[in-house]
């Protein structure tokens, strides 16, 4: 969205500006937190823009998180839907919280060569004129509150925590139930356990993924891809600290089925 | 296109460059004009830069025009095929422009390691070879005649303007046809009307896509998105103060089977 | 990637930086080689990261190549898996190779929030934990000595050429062989050769494609795009020197049903 830069660099010119990715499927705001949690922890100090935002113009707050890091991102802006939460977990939690307030964030929106006729302009696209003008006055040193109210953070909205569960079978195996939360784009397919989960020491491990008919897949527990031969499946922990199943110079999500949001069974 | 970027930083080191959109699809003229038309709006002052350019190496002129805008942009730089002409509207017309001469554009493009024998170098792209360096000269100052002659604004090559026709049915219906400008990466389609053309106060609309069969679809005329249930689609004023037909979490192209360019009616 | 971007504006604050591209095909080190052949010629002074790996994790060294240019890239980072050496020889040869060590690049990187119990951290994305860093050092000035040892430019790993041959039929008519090595995103079809290897003057040339059945194909030579008419398929020298199969205003890569690694037969 090459727009909102250029409002970033209208409103704050010396704010220089990093895209972290424009790869979210439209309206996953889980897989849009997701990625937000991978990018965080390698933020320097600044303002973090999110916007995956499917309620824009309905009653979803827009909101300012203030996060607690030394040395990281000070400030995530964006739709109060669950978005942010999970990055600010990340970093040291949330330490103010802030209701934007479209009158008083400066910057207005240029104004639609068409304008609705009815009770006041159209909302569609807040990304451009309410949280760029809003990242950029935080950028630019405008204090918080005079962009809106402050708000409890325990009001901020929550989006379900994606499935992991684990237990012991009675065979005496172990089991590990987890949500898929990203396929990147070379199909390796990072869950939302963490590498752990499944310890290096194991060898091997049975993959079934929910929904699949037929025999569970046994792949190999391995330390890196080059630990695989060329084709091969395996489990890993990826370069996020997550569980992912991937393959060598192949697309693990193509070749198991699996997308964002897919459960994924594995038994050891 | 990240030569052009190179380019760019090489002769105009101090010039921050914001990449408006690399989603136009291949050779459509019309479709990159609507883009520039969108993004002008929110630009600051400098130096504009757009290449769809079937027409490259033909007799096709290669343009820097200079646009009347208090704060906005104040040249567009391009190929003289109506990509520009429909953007320099957006703000106050056209100014000045300037058929740019390469022999006369400094920063000379990079030779290419086998170059062509016959009657000059291989022309295939301008974008890299012509337009970049004769923006980067307009940013750092070079007086655009120093850059090629003066054209007749009128001169300028206009492309047809896309299709908006309204009127009355003898039942007293209105109706509204109109091209498809823009399909987003959501699959909201931008149809060539403003926003008012179907008011606010119509609850409901007729909608056939021409070329297809089968009975017109009924879709409610709202403000935003979030005033749909899940998965419905309808018509509103978008953020660039178009009318638009969109669905509520999904794709209203998808579901009308409309790309830019297919013909729209609409009758309420 | 983003996250690369995040960790060199981390490192390096003031270093302005150019995405050459990101639309190498997965794992794909011969096409990205091949993708930063184009792009060197055009860039100035500076430090290129280029990562094309799927090696890591492995034992292929992670390296910084200095190269001997005037006014172009001094650096060049990256898996020692034959992405980087193709672009040493574009501008005037390797000066001086180092292998990276992790342990002396600063900037460590974040650890992941699930660090793996067994002997280290997983290694899966050195673009981000030791290609970004040690390019930002560079770029800062760091001496490459202090980043690892020197190793001899002879060590370097080396992909396979393309393939070009060329030759004469007993019919006393030219051939040339040659792999298809980049389709970009308008379908056009670059080969490895040069584009004088079938020179402007030749009229017509007939075109087959490896492992097609049928006839082969005749095209016209011509200088530029607008040579043609729309649909037509040519063969051109392209705008990074080499031959290449072109249709006007259309895909020749659809046309002809090629892509990277292909072999395509030219006579005439």
């Amino acid at each position: 969205m090459g727009v909102v830069h250029a409002v970033l660099r209208r409103l704050a010119p010396r704010a220089p500006v990093v895209d972290l990715t424009h790869d979210v499927p439209p309206f996953d705001v889980r897989a849009g937190a997701a990625a937000l949690v991978r990018a965080v922890p390698h933020l320097g100090p600044g303002v973090v823009l999110a916007v995956v935002d499917p309620g824009v113009g309905g009653p979803r707050r827009a909101v300012a998180v203030e996060v607690r890091a030394a040395g990281g991102p000070r400030w995530l802006v964006g739709p109060d839907n669950g978005l942010l939460l999970p990055a600010a977990g990340v970093v040291e939690g949330v330490a103010r919280a802030f209701a934007l307030d479209p009158a008083r964030v400066p910057g207005a929106p240029a104004l639609p060569p068409h304008p609705e006729p009815g009770p006041g302009p159209p909302v569609t696209f807040d990304g451009r004129d309410l949280f760029a003008p809003a990242a950029a006055a935080l950028w630019q040193g405008v204090p918080a509150p005079a962009l809106g109210d402050e708000v409890a953070a325990g009001s901020l909205v929550r989006q379900a925590d994606p499935v992991v569960e684990e237990g012991w079978a009675p065979d005496g195996r172990c089991w590990l139930r987890a949500e898929v939360t990203w396929v990147d784009r070379f199909g390796n397919v990072q869950l939302a356990a963490g590498g752990a989960a499944v310890p290096p020491s194991v060898g091997e491990a049975d993959v079934t993924v929910a929904g699949h008919a037929g025999h569970p897949r046994t792949v190999r527990r391995v330390r890196t891809f080059s630990d695989l031969s060329p084709g091969e499946a395996g489990l890993l922990a990826d370069g996020n600290g997550h569980l992912a199943l991937v393959a060598r110079e192949a697309s693990a999500a193509d070749h198991l089925g699996v997308a964002a949001g897919t459960l994924v069974e594995v038994t050891w």
